[in-house]
C-alpha cells in the first residue's frame, strides 16, 4: 500500500510530504493507523547527515503510537483496535544470546532500526512521520490505555533510553542519581528516576529550567557553569545519567560519582572523549553507555509509567510544522519534545 | 631507631644506601625486620619524578614481607615471630564509609601511601627497601606459612591489584577474561584469573612469553601487534584487565568485549585516553578502573594465593642491584619481578 509520509529528499534538505509503500501485512506482521510521531534529536541527525550517508529519501521517527488495524494471521500479541507503540527498532535475529535474554537492541547480528535500516527482508525501513506503518508484531508494543497517547510517544525512545540504564545501574531508594542536561532526555530521565525512588539532581547549563525541574521530580537542580557545582557536589552520586551529545568536561563530571559509582551516557558527542583514567582509578568509578532497552523491558517501561502516571512533556505539531520544528529543536528551544498529530499527514 | 634504606636522595638520582629513622612502636604498631621488598613499576615513576614532585629523600618499596619482632600494647592481630605483609597503604582515616566497609584504599581522606606518603602523624612515610619498617597493626596482613616468601612479597602489590578487580568483575567458572600485558601485574593476573576458574586470554605485544602464559594459567595467548587476533576475538570477553601503561587504542580492546563486559584499567596512562563512547553504546560496555584493594580483602587474596599454591615468578637480588634492576624493569628485561633480599642492605 502507498502511504503518505513526510520525508528528507537528501541530506539537509527540509522534509516534504511524499508517498511511500508499505509492505503487504506477513503472518507475523500488523498494520498500524498512526496517531503520534515523537521528534527525536537523532532524527534530525540523521537526516542532516551528521551521522554519514542514509539511503534517502528518509522518513524518520521512531517514537511512535497508534491502532493496530490489520494483524496477521500469525499475530496473538496485538488484536485489532489495540493501542500500540513502535520504537527504535523493528527487527532482529531473534536466535543470538542478546535477542534470546530480551536485550534486542544489542543483537549480535545488528538491530534494525525503524527508520533508515535495512530490513531482514533487504528493503529499507521508513518510520513515523507517516500515516501507517507495517511492523513484526514482536517488535510492537502495547500501550496503556491510561497512559496520554501522544505524550506516550516519546517514551518509546527517550522513556526507555532512559529507563533501561536507570533499572541497570540500579537507581531506587537511597542513591543519589544525576541527570546531565534538561531536554528531551532528560526531562523523561528525571520524572523516571524520581518514580524508582532515586534522589534526582538535575545538572544543567543553566537554571533557567529549575522550576520545570523540580515540578517534573528533581530534588535538586544545579547549573554546570558555576564551578562551585563542582565543588559542592564533589564525592555525590552513585550514578550519573548523561544526557547531553555536546562534548563535556569528563573529569569534572566524574569527580561528582561516589566509590563505585558510574557515569553512563546515552547523549553520545561524535568525537572521542578525553578520559583521564586515574579519574577513575581512585573509586573504581566507570564510564559507560546504553542503547534503548530490549522489547520485553520497553513493555516494563510502559507499565512502570501508566502505573505511575508518567509521559514526556511535549508541544503537539501539525506535519506542516516539522521543519520548524527542526530549527526549534537545535537552538534548544522545546519545552521538551515535539509530537507531531500524524492525522495531519 | 635508625636503620638502613636505600633511598633515592633527589628525582631521577640512582638510589644509594643511608640511614633512615623509623618511630618508636606505638600501642597500635608492630616492628617488622624486612625480610624481602618487591620492586614494583610505581616506585620507579616515583623516584623518577614522572608523578610530581616527591618528599625527597624517598625510600620506595611497597610489596613488603618479614617478621614481626615488637608489637604494640594493643596489638592483637599479629605477634612477634610472625611472617606479615605491608602492601601500598599503612595507614587510613578509619571512620568513613570506605574504610568502615574495608576498602580502605578509598578512603574518602585519602590512603597513606607505604612511601613519600604523609601520615596522620605528619610524618613521611617511608617504604621497604630497609631493614625494618614500623607499621598500624591494623594495615598488617598475615603471610601464610605455605607461600614462599619471597614470591608473596609481589602480592602485596601485583597480587591484590588483580585480584580485586578480577572479583570484583566475577571472573570465576564461564567467564572470559583478557589479560592486557604479561609482566609484573600481567603474569600474578593470569595466575589469579586462572585459579578463580576463568577462561583467561593473555593479550601482549608479540608472542614471545606465550611459553610462560600458557605454563603460568592461561588458555590462549594473542599478539596484540597482529590485527588478526583483533578480528578473531571481536565480542569475546566478559572483563579485560588491562595491566599496560602505555596508551593503547581503545577501540580496538573494546571491541573485543561482549556485552555489559568491562574494560578495568589497572595501569595507567599518564596522558588522557580517547574514547569513542560509541563504542560503548550498542554493547553497555563500560571502562573502568581500580585501586589495590582493602585490607580485608588483600587478607583474602593471600589466603587465597596460599590455597593454591600461588606466588610471583621473581628474580632475587641484593640491594646493590637495585639500580640495574630499575633500568631491567624499564626494558621490560624481567620475569616477572625483582624482589630485593633485604638482608642485604
Amino acid at each position: 500500500m502507498r502511504v503518505n509520509a513526510y520525508a528528507a529528499p537528501a541530506a539537509g534538505q527540509p522534509l516534504a510530504l511524499t508517498t511511500i509503500e508499505r509492505r503487504d501485512v506477513g503472518p507475523n506482521d500488523v498494520l498500524i493507523e498512526i496517531e503520534y510521531a515523537g521528534i527525536c534529536h537523532s532524527d534530525i541527525h540523521t537526516v542532516n547527515g551528521d551521522w554519514g550517508p542514509q539511503p534517502f529519501p528518509v522518513v524518520p521517527g521512531h517514537e511512535i503510537v497508534g491502532i493496530v488495524t490489520e494483524a496477521g494471521s500469525a499475530v496473538t500479541r496485538h488484536r485489532v483496535g489495540d493501542r500500540v507503540g513502535v520504537g527504535c527498532m523493528v527487527n532482529s535475529c531473534g536466535e543470538c544470546a542478546n535477542c534470546q535474554a530480551g536485550d534486542e537492541q544489542y543483537c549480535v547480528k545488528g538491530m534494525v532500526p525503524t527508520y533508515a535500516g535495512t530490513d531482514r527482508d533487504g528493503t529499507t525501513t521508513q518510520g513515523g512521520y507517516s500515516t501507517h506503518v507495517v511492523v513484526d508484531a514482536d517488535y510492537v508494543l502495547s500501550v496503556p490505555e491510561s497512559l496520554d497517547a501522544a505524550a506516550a510517544a516519546p517514551l518509546l525512545c527517550a522513556g526507555i533510553t532512559t529507563y533501561s540504564p536507570l533499572k541497570h545501574w540500579n537507581a531506587g531508594p537511597g542513591k543519589k542519581v544525576a541527570v546531565v542536561g534538561f531536554g528531551g532526555l532528560g526531562h523523561v530521565g528525571v520524572k523516571i528516576a524520581h518514580a524508582l525512588g532515586a534522589e534526582v539532581t538535575v545538572l544543567s547549563q543553566s537554571l533557567r529550567k529549575k522550576d520545570d525541574g523540580l515540578r517534573l521530580g528533581a530534588d535538586h537542580y544545579h547549573a554546570t557553569s558555576d564551578p562551585k557545582t563542582f565543588e559542592d557536589l564533589k564525592g555525590t552520586f552513585d550514578l550519573i545519567l548523561n544526557t547531553v551529545s555536546a562534548p563535556l568536561d569528563f573529569a569534572a563530571f566524574l569527580s561528582l560519582l561516589r566509590t563505585d559509582g558510574a557515569m553512563v551516557n546515552v547523549g553520545l558527542p561524535e568525537e572521542p572523549v578525553q578520559i583521564v583514567l586515574q579519574s577513575l582509578f581512585g573509586n573504581r568509578r566507570s564510564v559507560s553507555s546504553s542503547s534503548i532497552g530490549g522489547i520485553p523491558e520497553t513493555q516494563e517501561m510502559l507499565d512502570f509509567c501508566a502505573a505511575h502516571g508518567l509521559g514526556a512533556e511535549i508541544e503537539l505539531i501539525g506535519a506542516s510544522e516539522i521543519n520548524d520544528a527542526y530549527e526549534r529543536v537545535l537552538s534548544s528551544d522545546v519545552r521538551y519534545r515535539f509530537v507531531i498529530d500524524t492525522a495531519t499527514i
